[in-house]
Formats: structure tokens, C-alpha cells, sequence
């Protein structure tokens, strides 16, 4: 069975080295890792992100499951693309699992980068906009996803050194991800 | 016909009133707009926001197209609820359209909230991760679900000065959803 390989990983210094760790741990559970980066694109040419969207759109029809890596990325919440794609597989109807690598509730994390505060019973931005403040650790839209999709989001009891490297909550992911769809076919 | 109006609309201080003016705009143009904050939810209620994910899950079941607001949302790229739901419309197979009232490019975007240097050929933020750096408005992945999935996003020339109560791209939108989809039925 084929797990889409979906995350900000790509976006690493050492993205190809992150996907081959993906796909060997994928192996070892006796599942087929596709990574993003595997797709071959000419990234001179001038149409180089269409045949980036289109490889990864070919990938995720071909596979029977996404896992998603959600750990925050230049901002309180997951990467913008790992997200299409996890909304693109549950309307595919396909499996869907996620981690993230960052324990902390969305409300903690918008803190880290605008002012939050209480006003008329909700908590709002510096620009007066809702902060989401269910205890969720991201958007519920995501979170709930995974619940009736696939499975919970695999979290971190705490926050690793590494949060790019560490591979823990990837690893539960694949475990899961096996148990659902059984062996390599 | 029915469209899902996503966005982070819902999070204004002023959200159910944007939602009347979006609905009324689709009925000006044949259109039945469904607005998330329709749903009825008991907030009190300690599964409140597993009552609002399956809320908006089934209004996107029910909708044949989705208009997503990609404005930029707490950091350099659009909201991840709205970018899920983008997803799971174009997963579903259902007309995709989206509008974004910020022109400026992703990257341009980034270094508002980050430093952007280049770095071996490409460019990377504080953090040495890639900045994507194709001159779109956002991920390259919901870019051009728009292009295959329904219409290019629309974009104003010149940001308008209330990014979030301007309606003209919505509008657009809009148009183009009943040149799609045809009149009410």
C-alpha cells in the first residue's frame, strides 16, 4: 500500500536526505513512501511549479493514504501546501493520518507571534480576528479531520530538540498507517 | 446551485454580517451561498468544535462549488481551515474558485514576517527553510488547484485598503461560479 508523503519537509536543506529516511521507516513497515521530491521536475523551466502540482497531484491519486506532517511552519499553524493536500486525500476518500511535532495548543502558539488577548468572551489577534481557543493543538478543521478520516493527530508529549528531524511521530504515523491497510502490495 | 464560502471571514468581529452580504451577493447572481456560520452549534457544548467541523463538512457535501477567501491570515499565506476545505472540494471533485485581496507575491509576503536571504540558488527564511520563490501569491498547490480545478485566482491590482470587508474578487467569484454552474436550482 502507497502513503503520500506530505510536509514542509520539502522545504529543508536537507529535504532528499528527510525522504529517504521517510520512505526507508515506510519500508521497514512494509509500506511504499511517495515523497514529493521523487516526482521529476525541471525547476528551470518556466511552468516548473505547475509540474510540481502536478506531480504531487498524480502521487496522491496513486496512493491509499497521506500522512501529513503538521508541525507548525513560519507561523502558529501547519505548512499551507501539507494542508490541501490532507483536505485533497479526505475528500478523495482516502486514509489520513498526521503529527506534529509542536505539543502546544493553537492559542499558545499565536502568542509567539501577535499580541493575543480577551474581548467581549473570545480571544482575538492584534488585528481583532479570533484566535481559535478549543484546546487544539491547530485549526479544528484539520484536527477533526484526522479524527473521522484516519486517526488522531500524533502529538509529542514534549517539544523534541529538532522538531524538522525528529521522526518519532512520523514513525507512530507509518505504525498506524500499516495497521490500517495491512502489507507491502 | 449551492457554494461553500470559505474563509477566515468567520473569525471578524463583524463575521455573521460578511456572511449576509456574501449570501446576498450569490442570490443576486442566482446563486444559494452557504456560509459556515450557519450551522447551528452549541458553543457551551464541550465537543463545540467537533460539531463545527461536522457542520461544515456536511454544508461541502451539499454545496457543487466552494469560493475560498486566500487572504493572507496571520502570517504570509491564507488561512489553513479555508486551505483544507479548498482541498477537500477539490478532492470531492466540486468546482474550486478563490479570490486573495493581497497581490503581492509569497515571497515578498514572507519577508514581512521573517528574514529572506538567498542561500544557494534559492531563497530561505530564519530558519533556513525554503521560501517558495515562483512569483505566486501563495503555495504553489492551491494556486493551481484553481487553474485545474475551477479558475485562476482572482487577485486586485492594488490591495484595497480593508483587506478583509472588501467583497470585489468575492464578488468575481461569484460571477464566475454562475457561468459555471448556471441559475438557481
Amino acid at each position: 500500500m502507497k502513503i503520500y508523503l506530505a510536509g514542509p519537509d520539502v522545504f529543508l536543506p536537507d529535504a532528499v536526505e528527510i525522504g529517504r529516511r521517510k520512505v526507508a521507516i515506510c519500508d521497514r513497515h512494509g509500506l511504499i513512501g511517495l515523497y514529493p521530491l521523487d516526482n521529476s521536475v525541471d525547476l528551470a523551466a518556466a511552468d516548473a511549479s505547475r509540474q510540481i502540482f502536478h506531480g504531487n497531484e498524480a502521487m496522491m491519486q496513486d496512493a491509499d493514504a497521506i500522512i501529513a506532517n503538521l508541525t507548525p511552519f513560519r507561523g502558529p499553524g501547519a505548512d499551507a501546501g501539507t494542508v490541501y493536500e490532507l483536505g485533497y486525500m479526505a475528500g478523495s476518500g482516502k486514509l489520513c493520518l498526521g503529527y506534529c511535532n509542536d505539543p502546544a495548543a493553537y492559542a499558545d502558539r499565536a502568542r509567539r507571534f501577535t499580541a493575543v488577548s480577551g474581548q467581549h468572551g473570545r480571544l482575538v489577534d492584534a488585528e481583532g480576528l479570533t484566535v481559535e481557543d478549543f484546546g487544539l493543538p491547530d485549526n479544528l478543521m484539520m484536527i477533526h479531520a484526522l479524527d473521522v478520516h484516519g486517526a488522531p493527530l500524533v502529538l509529542p508529549r514534549e517539544r523534541p530538540a529538532d522538531v524538522w528531524h525528529d521522526l518519532t511521530g512520523f514513525e507512530e504515523c507509518v505504525r498506524l498507517a500499516a495497521a490500517r491497510l495491512g502489507a507491502k502490495s
